[in-house]
């Protein structure tokens, strides 16, 4: 017998194959190489002159990959703490990362990537997977509660506005935001808190028992945490510009997270039961201080100011998981499976304003000829540093304001009974989407009890 | 009492310590530093106008460790799915690894890399990892089954008939597949299919109960699909030429692999028990994207056609496992554990197939100066492209015929009574190899029935 | 109820926020960006002629990353072997590695970094994480014993120590040791030898049933070891000079690790129950190649010379985790939980003697104009090889002495009864400083045994 509610036989199908279809006919129609990625344009450059080692290649791979490590690694198996949700926590997030980041190709070429009607293909690709990064925080509050086909239509639609904020803030406002303490961050929060707040489930009590990790699914999840935690300094640097500006990006995100580390640790302590740490801050609210110089990192914050940054995120971060939180869930019905307005939201609004005041404070004594790189527009006399942090300042605004509306409509959007969503009773079930291993018959224990034949034989 | 016939106490030591010397000895003889690594040349060269960003190491070591990744854990973790066989999977695949990327050192040296009577180390030995990586794919296909005697066995083989594959391919009918769709893939599945063809135990069915996952144990494998995943585009783009070819291949790869992973999910759901999705298929079938484009990455295939390529092979590949595995099992006695067949058989067939179509299409109008990275042959006008794929098609033709003869000799190789091979009864079991944890008496459980005593203590 | 001795609601919160204020404060007034990291002094040398691709940045961040792999993922998980004590391996691991690298930063600096009174920020903060990794082995020999405050008061004072011995041996002494046996390894395994001496707890056998491994322990212990095996051509090659040294370097460890890997299996077949395989054995010793070419394997050791040092590390190692490890705990009264006399110690010992060996045959007809790189007082003449040698001898045998000492009075430190160290009975065990999931009430196992309700929605 079926349950048709739930099953997706067709929907997941259907879903998966005409999003992909239409990707790939739009990718025939859009998408080719451009100029370093071309042979015989990239020997033409070579011919001028060029050499290999210009290749931006060169200069973003290695932090492309990391990029990656966090979105797939990272996001997914931060997600693996509920103890009986992980297939769906790794194996929903390589589905939607996969999608979106092929999804955000294409929006952000839309949107502010053409080239003669054409959107090229390169290593800076980096940004489908930061788009992609915004997608998978949004996932985080409404984990183990959404179908897969609810996901994917959520990336869809927060794909496309996030390019559309993504275009408003950095090149209409002319805001700087190499990291996306904005356009990723914050925006990711927002918009999946709201669509959290309009898919609230009243009765969700009756999966509360599983809404919790036990000892193996947090230690999974710690992989997540630390491949996070590490790579940050290349996410925040990934596409500044060459030279002093990756260098530098990295090394503040660096010193920006090992004082958030030791906050969270401290924090933890003070505000868990009796003096004990708690995973889930440690889990969490240690990333926050990567997040917070998402905008910042690049300009010259300098060591002292990326540690205070980190610093006040990481308590920031471990107060809202316990005070914040639950006033978030009983007085505001958002139930926020991850905690992604601790790790993200409000870290991800700390490093706004603290990329809007280090640009406000930005002078060419200081940035020199560099300058140029950080804020061109300084640079070129366009505006007044002032004037630049009155920018980041009104992108934030912006940036909330689209992740609200764009979450409000989504959730209504995800709310049709159509999408084959889990009833209240299964949520934070595996099985419920996967066929798990020996549910049918005869489950073996990790730790077989043996028969006397068996073990003699092993112990022979 | 000692069980003579599984005791490795003198089989594995003897086999591990003879090989390793034998291997250190002949390093002794013929292997030397090459130009970019050795101190008094490669000054020469800096005193001759070289730059250090010259020295090929930066330009090859970040995917050289990518691909070390792939190698060790992604392959390793990927067959921990088995649920009691977890070191074994990790354990044999690092001691294999180990083994044959120092033999494949030499016997890739011997056969095409001599240089004055000696073999060159440098960065490029990502082409041992190579090799490696193709008697994993083997190894995969006998997992569960074989005692490591026979899998190092088997590795001196086959790694020797890779370097002779590899040569003929490569060399002597100048066919191109940097990613080795043919000379990986297509080589290492089918050398390991008729391996497991010859190994055929009619009796395995009194393991059966073991040859399954349990929750955690595919959890621990998801680690291995998404690292192999996510580091594809560095294994297909690690020995191309520098500039576009890298970055091109690169991007190929990433493309073909987001295709194929929403063509996995919706056929799994589609051919899976009741709209539910499979681990197994998700574990493997979404890798086939990279596999598919190994020899055509490096081409100007274009994100179209490398989509389209990824979706294929991602059906393909879920089909296998669907509809092909059993009947591979029951009509041609063929056991394959991991279901290499369907990741590494079919798309690195399909991936030879798309090389040879997109050789036999290449242009000067497409390539420019190019050509002479891709397609050194037609550049020079020794070829026309048309021959070029010819020369790939009856590339595959030779790889497959060298893989089948020599599984077939290997498997019968691997028959003879003298390696410890498991018995039926107990294959696909850790113990027969390893000290388990907690064999021998008091086997604590992980959730602990604490003593009131002990919980007091902890909860106080 | 509050247990006051073990309770850190007070201590932890203050040792961390203390330190880090502290640092902060240090940070503030000493630290600043360098001309590679700052926009105004790097493009000044931008005017000056130089290229982005001459900032170190690219030459080193790569390798950078890899080493952060190492401290945060390989050294955090080869310590979750012990069953219930995962959450602290990786958690305390995490906790004194970001703490440290950022009082390393400055201790490393104040020592022998200084720049016109300033400190400066740069990818060489690898150097810090080296720092760091010599902490986390003594953290191996006191794992399970030990609460996060002593371990940060530990942290405190090894780092100081550290930095105060990296500079009298490459700097007062002029010896060379690039990845470390000497400084790294040597250093931080007999400091934390001699700590746990120090700490020795008689009564330890009432934890013993927890001092052991489960078979998921296990294999979250073999990411780690896989990790640190991967990366540690990356560890040993990260601070070299650039061009052929890096290159080199990477070579030789790769080869040394291959070798020893071989010698560890075969080796651990011979001594271990029953011709079986120690997981023990495999998790440490096969890295002990790694750690015996960290002297050397800059030094024109030839691959050959790589593999026999590797060979023999492996052997070293094994065979002191079956024959010393029990004299070292019943004689001489040290508990080294992880035994890292076998990885660090032992094979940090042979590595400098190799390296002091290596280091007196060298000539300028084997090294060239490479000498200044590698040994510029021979290149300038100001020494002879083979006082190069005894050079690297003394810094061994220095090393010994300030880690024996440090470690020594460090002990005496720790010992004080007011850092809420965990009594004799409940060692190794994560619920005295951590919040367990499902501790409280209805734990629910991992694999449930559903109501028929819950597992007929499951089924339908």
């Amino acid at each position: 017998m079926t349950n048709s509610a739930t099953n997706l036989r067709l929907k997941l199908p259907m879903a998966c194959i005409i999003l992909e279809v239409i990707i790939i006919i739009l990718f025939g129609i859009l998408v080719q190489y451009d100029d370093e990625t071309d042979a015989k344009l990239w020997h033409k450059e070579i011919a001028n002159g060029s050499s290999n080692y210009d290749n931006d290649f060169y200069y973003r791979y290695p932090s492309f990959q990391d990029v990656h490590v966090m979105i797939f690694i990272g996001f997914g198996f931060l997600m693996t703490f509920l103890q009986r949700y992980g297939f769906s926590s790794v194996g929903f997030n390589f589905l939607i990362a996969a999608f979106a980041l092929q999804w955000a190709t294409l929006m952000q070429g839309f949107v502010h990537g053409m080239h003669g009607g054409k959107i090229h293909i390169h290593v800076i690709m980096i940004n489908a997977d930061f788009c992609t990064g915004s997608v998978l925080i949004s996932f985080g509050a409404v984990l183990g509660k959404t179908s897969p086909v609810q996901l994917l239509v959520m990336s869809v639609i927060e794909v496309t506005l996030f390019a559309v904020n993504e275009f408003i803030v950095l090149s209409v406002l002319g805001a700087k935001d190499a990291g996306g303490s904005m356009t990723i961050h914050t925006f990711g929060a927002y918009f999946g808190l709201m669509v959290a707040r309009v898919l609230y489930r009243p009765n969700l009590d009756k999966s509360k028992h599983k809404n919790c990790s036990v000892y193996h699914s947090d230690l999974f999840a710690m992989i997540g945490t630390i491949y996070l935690w590490m790579f940050w300094p290349s996410f925040n640097s990934a596409v500044t510009a060459h030279g002093d500006d990756q260098h530098r990006t990295a090394m503040n995100t660096y010193y920006s997270l090992a004082a958030c580390t030791l906050a969270t640790y401290g924090l933890s302590a003070v505000v868990a039961h009796d003096g004990k740490l708690d995973m889930v801050h440690i889990q969490n609210a240690a990333l926050a201080g990567g997040v917070a110089v998402g905008t910042a990192g690049e300009m010259m914050l300098t060591p002292f100011g990326s540690m205070i940054v980190g610093f006040l995120a990481g308590t920031v971060s471990v107060l809202g998981f316990k005070f914040l939180s639950p006033i978030l869930e009983e007085k505001l019905k958002i139930q926020d499976t991850c905690g992604v307005h601790n790790l993200h939201g409000m870290p991800g609004v700390l490093g706004a304003i603290v990329g809007a005041v280090t640009a406000a404070l930005a002078t060419k004594d200081v940035y020199g000829d560099g300058m140029a790189d950080v804020f061109p527009d300084i640079h070129s006399g366009e505006v007044e540093a002032s004037f630049q942090g009155v920018r980041q300042a009104i992108s934030l605004v912006v940036t909330l304001g689209i992740a609200l509306l764009g979450g409000l409509i989504t959730g209504f959007i995800l709310k049709l009974p159509i999408y084959g969503a889990p009833p209240d009773t299964i949520c934070f079930e595996d099985g419920i989407y996967w066929e798990l291993p020996g549910e049918e018959g005869s489950h073996e224990e990790l730790t077989t009890v043996r028969t006397p034949d068996e073990a003699e034989k092993l112990n022979a």
